[in-house]
Parts: structure tokens; C-alpha cells; sequence
């Protein structure tokens, strides 16, 4: 289990979220409290979208409550649209390549949960990668999985169909494989244009999500970023969440193929 | 804060102490329950007295609960006298040279510790350290110094002596700044075949430090390993532990100078 | 390209051949003289058979020339046989996991050479790992990719039939891909009883690979360790190295099938 | 020796100097051409200035050529004034606080060369760094001792005469030491607005330094980025180079004090 970031808005400066409030994503890199474990230093790793077409990145296998590359950057760089991400491992090496937000072309994916079993599944998983974005996985984790298999599924055209098929596909191999632990996720994707979350669970205990959605900031968080409760709002089960053209956030059931 | 532990008697494979008991130093890594954090993840290291004459040391600025170096050495390595430290950093940089245990040809020594308002003191500090010794000096912390004061007052002659001393001038040195701030320590200093370990502060919260005597077999411990409490004692407070020639543990009070 | 090292017979420190020749491998890390760049700097690991059934490692994604871990573990580390690699990417990450030499039980294997665009067969080759042992394929390389097919065609039992039944594999599937770059491969294999090494290209341009065999001691090596080159022989092209039963160096011709 | 780059002129992308050249930095840490080593692996650094006061800075133990984090970073930010470093130790230890550029509040400083004998001048170099200051020494390099040095002797006000006070004190405290291997240096330094770079030694072999000064563009480089030889001129030796006020680039003789 994992805590991410992710802000949509106006330009601000990475630190902003990353370092200034109370329970930063810093802060519960070292003291997270709604997931399994409080600490999250298997790496880290910061996307955002810039001047460019494609997204910056930096990632870094030590832990990031220590980092001051990362304080650095977050100090310089403002961005309209960003990911962090602190990780726990949950078997997978502690590597560069398994640390998120992952990226191809321009788009950006980050995760947070579990295949349950995946070690019995990544082969298949990786089976539906097509060929072209195969030679792209540098890790191993069933996060970068997913992620390509969503873009084998049209992410580029359709996300929330390509999302639903994936999960599908996921939730099928897995009943095939004849694996009973649950399968959970939340996660956030982006082209720094159109932009998605999303938050599911094959049993009743999703992995927390979170959103602020205030003066044009759209903020989402796996906890609260501080104490003041009234302004997060949970992101319900099993629901996607997007940003339509007017800039409203809006939420749908998933509907899974 | 850290967390250390330290072993003599009959060679045994490291993997033995770091990593099979419940509360394993590997364990108190994610977990300490005695410690100001219960993190450990700012690097870690171990020591080992083998065939050479010198110690062999492994230091890794990633956390010590993922790496699979340290499993593989611990797994393949036996010792008579082994030191291991998971490290929490109070203030300066996670690098190698940062993490205990230092050495100096075939002196080894750990800390867990702080000298309160080290930034004041460190040039203080560093002042004590013999020419010789300090181009020797590789890292920034408050523990390499005091090593490398207690080498200087003598640690190769005269262990017992050297401590106190050293101990009593970091004290003055602290008053004569006008440092209220505590300073506190537990230590285990070795050179492969004499063994010393202490525990101080100039208040009354010393660092937790226990040790386990049983069977030819010395182990000292930041923390229990286990919940068999009655075989685990504690080092009293102001107090240097000492083999002596015939092996026998002994315990006297520091007699600062 | 990388440069690697291999020895067997009596026990010796690691260090007597990974740092004190002339041309140890720790120079050829800066100066290699027959590879394409002299420069290996990518990453670089040893492993090493000692009292346990498996062998030891250590991985690090830093250069070998400067890391203070590798001076102190060679130096304090004896073994009958060992394997050291520094590797000089060809285009995959720098990550431990892509460091050489690999481990599977009581198996080690590494390499030196390249398939011809691996990034179009990198499917294929994985295709043939078998289920069990896919889950244990932590990096991205060709080299760890033949390790794992060749435990699949049978290394455990029978190393010599195992090594050219996936050299043949390999072949006709880069013949099936259209690809004609070379695929080039020096090799060594051992389970710490067995011993095993091989040079093959399909093109005229195989790996350099020297092997010394002088007094029960068997050194293999990419490049000769100093200087008196009449003591170093050449392992001819498409030619498997083999101790047999009595401890003596044997060369029989690859049959590739 | 080490390698290094600084830019000066209207925004542009780092990686339009560190990596597009075909000598491009990240080429000749890989392959420097007037260096001692070709080879220049133990760790980087960049740092810019951009929309805040204080400089952004990215430190690494990695070689450069590999990193993508650097490279991410190189296409995404853009700045007026720029320093990059790849770094051959010359004997102090691969640490990130051993990476060049150092800072200091809103002061960016680089440096390639060497102070002969440093591990006997250490000390004394460091006993010339105020106490506000000494706080602040994060690594053991001499580039950085001689960075807070010219801090301590006035750098915020008086720049030219800080550097040349610092040079000067060096010089004296290597003959007091008799000293008689060479202080070499080239050095660049910034505030963001105030520019500075300098070439020096005290035998008659100072590190290379070119710089090319064209359309508004200043690029300071210990070698050329092309073949274009025409383009890049040499800084003579004992030479300071300054941009005046009216932005025109000054060359002026060092007169040490």
C-alpha cells in the first residue's frame, strides 16, 4: 500500500502540498494513517505537466521524507497539474522502475493497492500488453501492468472505457486463476488535458481516496491532507472520477467490462 | 534516535540476530517501540569481526528492511563479534558516511544517541580530534566525532579511560556553550577481542539499552529482540559493560573526567 | 558490454583478483582495453560459494571503482568459487536487478555479449520461461531472460545439454524475428560443485574470453589480469569450458540444438 | 579533475547544452577528452536559477550518462543561468554532499581542480570558515571548504575581492604547510544576477576553460560541446571573467591578496 498526490488547478509550486500542510504527503510517507502500514519509503516519485508535451519526472529509491532533491524541485517547480507518490512495497524490488508515476508518451498514471496474488498473475497480466508497449515496461509491479494494459485498451481514445475494460480484464483473469484475495486499486491519469481518478475494490474494503474541489483546485489525496475534514469529500466505491469540459469534477459509477 | 544491536560468543551467522527474531533489528528498522520514531530508514550498517585483522563493514543509505544485500550478507556471513545499526537520522545527511559502525583499523564502534545542539558544538568537537585522526573523518555526525575524540584520548591503550574522558569533555564543552539540551548515548566499542558498551545522559532519560548473557553468548540491544523479558536485563544508567579476561560480563559506573 | 571474472579452486580473499592485478577487474571497470568502451560503469555485483548451499551476492547500482562495500567484503570474504561482473549497459536500466551475477537456489550464472535487438525478441525469450521460475525474474535483461530459459531446459540436471538447447532456441528465434545483428555471449554457469563456461557468436566477432589454469586454480576471465600473456589462454569461439570429475579443465565444441 | 558547464543568456532547456552537443557534458563524463581520466562517474549535479530566489539544485551519486531523472529534468526546465557538474573524485567519497554545484543561500559555486596534498591542508582550510557558516559544511570536498572560505571573505559584497583574498590564503597555507604539489582550480559562481567564473593554478598547467560568447549567450565550459573550435575561446590563465553591468563579458588579470 502506497500514498499518492495528485492537484489540478492553477499553477501552484509542488510544495505547496507536498511539504506545507500538516499532514503532508512528506508527512505520510512516515506517518500515514489510513493504510495498512504507516510507513511508505520503498521510493517515491514526482510527475508533472509543464511547458512541454510530455510530463517531468523524478524518481528516487530512498525515502522521501529525507530527500533533498525532491525538497528542491518542489521548491522550484510549479505545475498546473501533478502526481506524487510515496510507496510500500508489497513484494516487488525497491527499484526506479517500480517507483510510480509511471508515463508513456503523455500520459502519466499513478496507484495505489494490490493484484491479490499477483505473483500468480503477472504473467497473464503481462499478456495483454500489446507488443509495442511491451518493450516499454522497465519494472515490475502490477501497477505498470495495469497501466499498459489500459493503454493497450484505447486509453488515448476513450479512458473511462479503456479503465473499465482493464478492471475488467483484471477482475476476469483473476477468477480464472482462481484467486480470492481482493483485487484493489485507486489511482489517478492524466495527458494534462483530460484527467481521471478512480477508486474500486473486489471486496467491500477499497483503498481510502479523498478530493478537495475548491476555487478551481481539484485535490486528491489517498488521506487528508489536514485535520479540516469538512473540505475532503470521499470519493464513494467503485466510482470514477473526471473533470468535464466546463472544468466541473463529476463522479459515475464504474461499469466494468 | 537509532536502533543497534551487538553480538559476542561463539561464531553464529548474522541472519540469526537481524533477521529471525519476532522483534528482529530488522523489525525495530519499520517498528522500534522504545525509540523517540519508530522509522529506522535513514540508512543502516554492519560490522563483523572475521578472519582479517580488521573489521569488515556493509553501509547502505537505503532502509535496512529491503534490502536484499544485507539479507544475502547476513545469511552467508558468521561472526564472534558483530555490530548492526539502523539509523535515524537527527539532523545531518543519510550517506554512507554517516552510517555507523565507524571504524578505524581494528576499532569499531556504534551510537545511538545526541549531543543536544550539536550544531553549536560540532567544530567544538571536531577541535579534540588529533590531526592524524581527522583527515580520517569522512562523515558529519556527532557519533564519528566522539569516536574519533575517544580514539584520540586514547582508546587503543586505555578503553575504560578514554570514555570517561571523552565523555567529561563533551559535557564541558556543552556547558561552557550554554547547551541545556541533553546528551545522551549508548555505545559498543570493540577491536575484535576487548569489548565495551555504555549508557549516558546528563538527564534522566539515557537511551534504552539491554543485553542478553546467557550461554557464552553476550548480545546488546537497543531493544529487546523477543517478549521473553526475563532473560533480557538492563544497563543501568551512567554505567560501562565490559568483558573481562576471563569472559565474564561486568558492569561498573562511568566515572566521567 | 561488461567485463567479468570468475575463479575456482582453493579458497582465496576475493580481493586477490578483484583488486590487486595490474588489470584487475576493478580497472577494467575504467579501462577496459577489448571491449567496445572502456568504461563499465553501470552497475556491479559478486557472488560468491561459501559455507551455505546458496551463494552469496551483492548488487549495487553504483560504479565498482569508488564503492567502499566492495574493497571491504573483498577483502574479507574467502571463497573456492566466485563470480564478479562489472556491467556497461546496452540499453536496459541500471538497477540491482539487472546486475549480474544472477541466482536461482543453488545456481549462478553471468554474462557478457548481447542479443541482437533484444527489445524486439524480449517477448519470445521470456515466453520460454516456464511459469515457476517467471515469477522469479526480478530485472528487464536478455542476460537474466537466458539464465531463467536455460534452468528451464533442464540446467539443474543436465547443465551442457541445458546451455545449447537455449543457445539453439535462441538462434531460431531471432531467425524467426528477421534479426540479423549477431548474438554474441560469453558465459559462466556453476551450481558450487559444477562448473561451466562458454563463448559463442553467431557472427565471427564472439566476446574476448581468456581462462588461467595453473596450480588447482581456474581464473576466467574477459580480459587478462596483467600482462604475462603467456600464462592466459584463449577459450575458442563457440566452445563450452568444463571441469570434469578429477578436476581438470576440459573444451568441447558448442552443438547447438 | 571533473568537468563542468555554466550558462548565462536568455532561457533556454538544460538538456540544449548537456546533451544535445555531440561533446555534450553528459558525453564527457563518458568520454572527456582534456581531462586527466576520461571517465568522470562519481556522481553529478545541476543547478538553476528560475522563478525564486534560492537556486534549484539536483544532486546524485550516479554517473550522469544513465540518469533519468536528469534527463527528465534537462528537457523540462528551462533557465537564464545554469551550472552542471560531473564529478571525478579525487579522493573524497561519492556522496551526494560531495556534488557539485554547492549553495548557499541565494550563491550557486562549481569547481574542477584540485588543492595539492588537501588531506594535510583539510583542517586549516576549514579553520578559515566562520562559525555561521561552518554549520553549513555538508560534504569533505576542498571545493566546498574554499566556497565557504570566499563566503567568509566577503563573496555577497565583494566578489572579485573575495576570490581572490580566498586564492590567496590557499596559496599561503600550502607553503606554511610546504606544500609543493600544485593548487589548480577553475570555478564559476553566481548569484543569479552577479556572474563570475575563474581559471588558476599555481604551477603553469591550470584545467582547461573556453568560453564561448555569442548572441547574448554565454557558455563557460571546461571543454568545447563541438569541433566548432572557432567559436571557443580560451580564459587565460590567472584570469578572472566577469559580465559587467551593461552585460558585456570582462576578462581581468587575478591579483591574489
Amino acid at each position: 500500500m502506497c500514498r499518492w498526490l495528485s492537484y489540478r488547478g492553477p499553477a501552484i509550486y509542488l510544495e505547496e502540498l507536498l511539504y506545507e500542510p500538516k499532514h503532508s504527503l512528506i508527512d505520510q510517507s512516515l506517518h500515514a494513517l489510513e493504510a495498512k502500514t504507516p510507513t511508505n519509503g520503498d521510493g517515491f516519485g514526482v510527475g508533472w505537466f509543464g511547458a512541454r508535451k510530455t510530463p517531468g519526472t523524478y524518481h528516487e529509491i530512498l525515502p522521501a521524507w529525507n530527500d533533498a532533491n525532491l525538497k528542491s524541485l518542489a521548491h522550484q517547480i510549479q505545475s498546473t497539474n501533478f502526481f506524487a507518490h510515496v510507496r510500500a512495497s508489497t513484494g516487488t524490488a525497491t527499484s526506479r522502475a517500480n517507483c510510480h508515476p509511471f508515463s508513456y508518451r503523455n500520459w502519466m498514471f499513478m496507484h495505489n493497492g494490490q493484484v491479490g496474488e499477483y505473483h500468480k498473475l503477472r504473467r497473464a497480466l503481462e499478456s495483454r500488453i500489446p507488443d509495442e508497449l511491451y518493450i516499454e515496461r522497465k519494472g515490475t509491479t502490477d501497477s505498470e501492468a495495469i497501466f499498459f494494459m489500459m493503454l493497450g485498451n484505447g486509453l488515448e481514445d476513450d479512458p473511462v472505457r479503456a479503465a473499465n475494460k482493464t478492471l475488467g480484464q483484471v477482475v476476469d483473469m483473476m477468477e480464472a486463476a482462481g484467486i480470492t484475495a481482493p483485487f484493489r486499486m485507486t489511482s489517478v491519469f492524466s495527458d494534462g488535458e483530460r484527467y481521471y481518478a478512480l477508486r474500486f475494490s473486489t471486496d467491500d474494503r477499497p483503498p481510502s481516496l479523498y478530493y478537495c474541489d475548491e476555487k478551481e483546485r481539484l485535490i486528491l489525496v489517498s488521506e487528508p491532507l489536514d485535520s479540516e475534514t469538512s473540505s475532503w469529500k470521499t470519493v464513494p466505491p467503485s466510482t470514477m472520477l473526471m473533470v468535464d469540459e466546463a472544468g466541473k469534477v463529476e463522479l459515475q459509477p464504474l461499469t466494468l467490462q
